[in-house]
């Protein structure tokens, strides 16, 4: 493994990093010119990685790095990749280090003239995050051909639309369907990413397999009692929806740590009227719910919903529970895991399998392809923040792990020939 | 007991409702064009009930009704009263039923041609509630000679000084010592009020006596975790500020229940960064502690405190607390307490006795004279409110009892001569 691979794309993390379209701080979004010019960018890494390079419809970017020339007639691919889009003031990890290491793994074999039985494509996708049109995996899903086509007409903060911006960014909305894979061509799609939360530092180790994408449940609660003096209002008399909210959040969270994998976050809390003197008569509150077993979540949701009402009725108050959005878990292929597995298994002492609390353009892939992830190591937990970070030291355990991975597929992919 | 004065003061609180400095809504504020207007009215009822009246040298308007001619050399003063300021979006209540209940009494004496061994003198105090310029009992300490005159140079939303506005109502803001009582004269003070809260409506009673005006604590408090994506960071490595909060919030609660008397208000809370996704790094709250007992309300906070260091720690977090305000409680004179409670009971089934966690300008009072106060039941306990009501059935029977308690103490006082 040469040192200088992860050394290549940690600089390449650094000049992406700097194409924005927010100045002084990284905002990367759908069809922008900053993306225009990141693509450019990575692009020309591409070519320089002996790919060739196509733009689809969408607007996402694709390498492509041909198989051996016997395999060629019937052509397999293996895709790789992530996005380049991201989220507002941004860190330079989420998306562009799964784009930079795929381009570093075929970089690899084209530099010591290797091809596999199956071509590697590396897609670069020009949106994950959904920021610019309050949409998410807008690339992948043109991919998986599973993209709604009546977003088109969606329009931004400045009112244009979605299929104005496609078409402004070179690419062409009438034609999103011959951005589709075919899904019998394709072995599967695998990912790096940074991994967002703290579990691997906490384990003091550099990378982890996916074993699965969270669902996830969100829902939107208000909790109705009375007004009244804070003062001149005795304890026993009481309807105090801050408190009910109170006793709810400890709820979750109890619920959450006594269920393996399941995690439940409330975010947001508001009491009304909010005053000091006043005892809140409304407490509104967020709920977010996520577990790689989609009957784990639905479960915990609906206890925490009698819990809710339970909680409401020994204080005489109303309670109000909307469902704002419910997103099914995502399995990661165990054939192709076990390969990725194995494959870090080389490069570090014990293998951690994790699942993804936060989504990615794998759970889009797996419309049409076995996925697998591969997470690296995150400082402190952080991400959407600039000072998200991975090491080049796990960056460039991850290169190797990749190309070793890409050999053990190629290995099997003989031994079924 | 004549109906007729019940339904007199039913009717000048529709009047006096009526007078606002803001159209569609009652707000009456210290000084302004509207108090202006209120004070001419209750001059009008004072002066028809064979009052002399005065406005003092801060505003405020008080009437006199001379004791019987033997006792005029050295006339002793029973001051009635209440405040004619009101809060934004008020009732019609708090405030004026304390100046009408108390002028209905002495247009019960002249009506019947009674003069008692000592005058009485009902204050219409011009600033309870310190709306205008964030400083309440304006009135009633300039008649206990504790108004601070740094406060003139206080400024209103419109930059206008205490100072001007004093001048501009008439007052006399460097003269400010002619307004004080002299507490040698002063027999006692006692002020109907509507009770702001829900116990007496609880207990299906018509009034009740002040024991107490609480004291207070305010608190301001922040939790300070730490952020995380709420879907990679599993519970076991969270340090959610708002669990924290919530914690401490049903401390609170369970606190204030299992101590007589105490109660204790989260009226205000906020999470940082608040949205759904995101877990809290930081919860900031309100903490309003009250009780007739300063020691018990003040170990009570220290117990909160203790627990809220204790939560912290346990998560991992730190804590700020903040001291706000402290105000001490003020204990009403259990002489003239004894007096109206005899009263009481001649009207009502049965005495009820209960401490006020609202400030009255009897708290102000209590620096140069006894006081004593009066709760009438509130519909609801609401108040600081525009649906704030009293029933004119329990405003007949505040009138008789205060009748009763002036016949009382005139007895009490011939006793002495």
């Amino acid at each position: 493994m040469k040192k200088g691979l992860a050394q290549t794309v940690m600089a390449r993390l650094e000049a992406l990093g700097r194409i924005t379209d927010e100045p002084g701080r990284l905002t990367r979004t759908f069809c922008s010119p900053a993306m225009q010019r990141a693509n450019q960018l990575v692009n020309s890494w591409m070519r320089q990685a002996g790919m060739t390079v196509r733009q689809d419809a969408i607007g996402n970017l694709i390498g492509h790095y041909a198989a051996e020339q016997r395999c060629q007639a019937h052509e397999k691919v293996l895709l790789l990749g992530s996005h380049l889009d991201t989220v507002r003031n941004a860190g330079k990890f989420d998306g562009p280090l799964g784009v930079l290491t795929a381009i570093a793994c075929v970089q690899q074999l084209h530099e010591k003239n290797i091809r596999l039985p199956f071509a590697v494509e590396v897609a670069a996708f020009g949106d994950e995050e959904g920021v610019r049109f309050q949409k998410a995996y807008i690339g992948s899903t043109a991919l998986a051909g599973t993209f709604d086509a009546r977003d088109l007409k969606r329009t931004d903060a400045e009112g244009i639309t979605m299929e104005a911006a496609i078409r402004d960014f070179g690419g062409n909305p009438n034609q999103l369907a011959s951005a589709r894979l075919n899904p019998d061509r394709l072995l599967g799609y695998a990912e790096v990413h940074i991994e967002q939360g703290p579990l691997l530092e906490n384990k003091k180790l550099p990378l982890g397999v996916v074993t699965a994408i969270a669902g996830q449940t969100r829902a939107h609660l208000a909790f109705n009692g009375r007004a009244g003096h804070a003062g001149t209002t005795p304890m026993a008399l009481r309807r105090d929806a801050l408190c009910a909210a109170a006793q709810l959040i400890l709820e979750v969270e109890a619920l959450a740590k006594n269920q393996a994998g399941l995690v439940a976050t409330v975010g947001a809390l508001q009491a009304f009227p909010g005053v000091s003197n006043v005892i809140p008569a409304q407490a509104q509150l967020s709920l977010d719910l996520r577990h790689p077993v989609d009957d784990v979540r639905r479960s915990a949701c609906a206890e925490l919903r009698k819990r809710a009402r339970t909680i409401a009725t020994a204080r005489k108050l109303q309670v109000h529970w909307e469902a704002v959005s419910e997103t099914a878990a995502v399995q990661c292929d165990s054939r192709l895991s076990a390969v990725l597995g194995e494959a870090v298994k080389q490069h570090q002492k014990s293998l951690v399998r994790l699942p993804s609390g936060a989504g990615h353009d794998a759970a889009a892939m797996a419309a049409i392809a076995p996925v697998a992830m591969l997470f690296v190591r995150c400082k402190g937990g952080i991400s959407h923040h600039p000072e998200e970070s991975a090491s080049e030291a796990d960056i460039r355990i991850a290169i190797a792990v990749m190309g070793d991975f890409l050999q053990r597929l190629a290995a099997l992919h003989y031994e079924k020939l």
